[in-house]
């Protein structure tokens, strides 16, 4: 199969999984409590706005990254098929997993555990993406468009993996705080979406 | 990255937010109330077909104006594909305006706010898609298919820029009055909509 | 624009439209009275199935018309990607129209309306086809790919057209019987899905 | 109409299909029972996961074999379209069939009846494939890319079937019991992701 196709699937995918984040932010029940106005009601989602940002930013930027990945093959087989079906499994379950830390995050019991899922989500789409990059860089060498050499070849799975790291961290933080967790989840967004994280990056990725 | 990739994910991202919007017309209760017949409860619902109509006019007009702007580039950056993915963050967030202000617009608590919100998530939009177009035509220039002089650029923006304005008095407007800020914000719609908008804008924007 | 542009966004709102048209089918309340067994409430639920079926044809059919309507385009305009947008706006509306439809045609009270708003929707979405078609072929001639006879061209419009009729039929039945309305709607997504449809419609519409 | 056109539909349909099973998984109600902490509210939530893992999978590897099946068309017809409609149709109804499964696995009442709907869902979808698969290979050989002798058509049609015959296993398994029948549903969504399934399968379906 061409790449083509596998790129096109998976921008379908992304782009629904991204777009869905939204069903997360419900609007405030109609006088569901006089004594607390719209405004208030709005202030209060705020851990939902939060956690839409940090997720979309977050799928906008796998996406980026995706696309160098796959960008470097000539064609596809059936087992980088179906990593990258694992790899989009994983980001399928962002919705549910931003709307559960936004729901508990203010709460008094749970919010740790809706954090650590949060993050572990995140955590574990990172490591079925560096998964899918060590295949094709290591394995399917033979279908990269332009040869690399081992060192740039390692270089690159350096940096996929290195994207896991603060993910852990992310997760392991759960259990001291959940805001703590958000903070780190959300600088991670931030900083790839920064100039600074592409241009120390020269191969894209 | 090419700029196919980009128009293809924004497209996706753009035609989910555009037909999630329908999700927020509910299906009135069955035997919700026996004093109301369904005919009764469809009539009542108009702020919800208006603001489906509305939005779903802005984006489809966000959507040929998105083409017109990434049409000029020969090639992406980092920086172009974040500032676009900041631009899809707030396209996402319109389905959630709309449910918002579709609902609040016939109280007598909120209706203000509610209208503010859903203006306001226009403005904001409007200024992410100007904020991108200058960073393109500006400080990106050198990646333009075709070199236009600075004059045409300035025009170009100063399109993009004035687009912003409505926005800004409709945003105004929802504190005096959420119905005038509804009649501003589709009258946008329907101006870029008509051939009047488009005729006066030989450069396509 | 190309057409190109215009198909893959018409086709990725047509996908999401038809694919959300599932939604509208609920799993029955677990324990949702115990006199009632899942099969009972799972056969109770025909008109979501049946409504289903006839929607999901019927976008079905409208993609592969509407991409033989633009597929004679060479280029579009500013007018041409408006009026398609206003089809893409009815289109949109399906989900909930079946939805009304499939919750209100085993009631007593609202069953006809629901059938009329249910055939109506597709009428109105028949409507705006036929005028996009009619706004191309007799106002936009001068931008298809291959110059057509006025007699080629009123031949396939009156094929538009008379898509119409069935769908007046449909909604004014409404208000005799809801399953009579059903019906021919239905009847109608089977005829154009059958071969005699196309066979005796060598122009591809 | 060309094969990009339907490929690019049904990819559409597919992403949005799989991205839409996420929605299946719900978030524990808050404070839904002081005595159940979030913790076992998720893990009680397991079939939610396992069937969202075994439609995403099953979904994934149709899309690779629908790719396989159009493929080796040249172009396509009427008959095509809308077989592949049904196809889709059938594809558009697992979200329903996982959600009813998922809720029904763990009561005492339904839970067969749900997994026979779950795995028969499976089933007239792979009977759907099937049935065009063998409209293309030999009512449509004419419009084949490359000519393919009758024995190799009978060899692919063949792989097809007998993706059927598992699927009719596990919804007659249904009725002694929903856990055999889901872990043989699942059983089949692992075996095709192996690569012993496409190592075996040098025409690739």
């Amino acid at each position: 199969m061409s790449t083509t196709r596998l790129e096109s699937f998976s921008d379908g995918v992304l782009a629904v999984a991204i777009t869905l984040l939204v069903l997360d932010i419900k609007v405030p029940p109609i006088g569901g409590g006089s004594h607390q106005t719209l405004a208030h009601a709005l202030l209060s989602d705020w851990p939902h706005y939060a956690a839409y940002a940090t997720s979309f930013l977050t799928i906008g930027i796998i996406w980026v990254n995706h696309h160098a990945m796959i960008g470097r093959l000539r064609e596809t087989d059936h087992a980088i098929l179906m990593l990258n079906l694992v790899l989009l499994l994983t980001i399928g379950l962002i919705p549910f997993a931003t709307a559960l830390f936004a729901s508990y995050l203010r709460q008094s019991h749970g919010e740790n555990l809706a954090a650590g899922v949060y993050a572990g989500a995140f955590l574990i789409m990172a490591v079925a993406f560096a998964t899918l990059n060590r295949h094709i860089l290591f394995r399917k060498a033979h279908l990269l468009k332009t040869e690399l050499e081992p060192d740039a070849r390692r270089q690159i799975l350096v940096r996929s993996v290195s994207g896991v790291l603060p993910y852990i961290l992310a997760t392991a933080m759960a259990a001291v705080s959940a805001y703590l967790s958000l903070a780190i989840t959300a600088a991670i967004a931030v900083y790839y979406a920064l100039p600074i994280a592409s241009s120390s990056q020269p191969a894209g990725e």
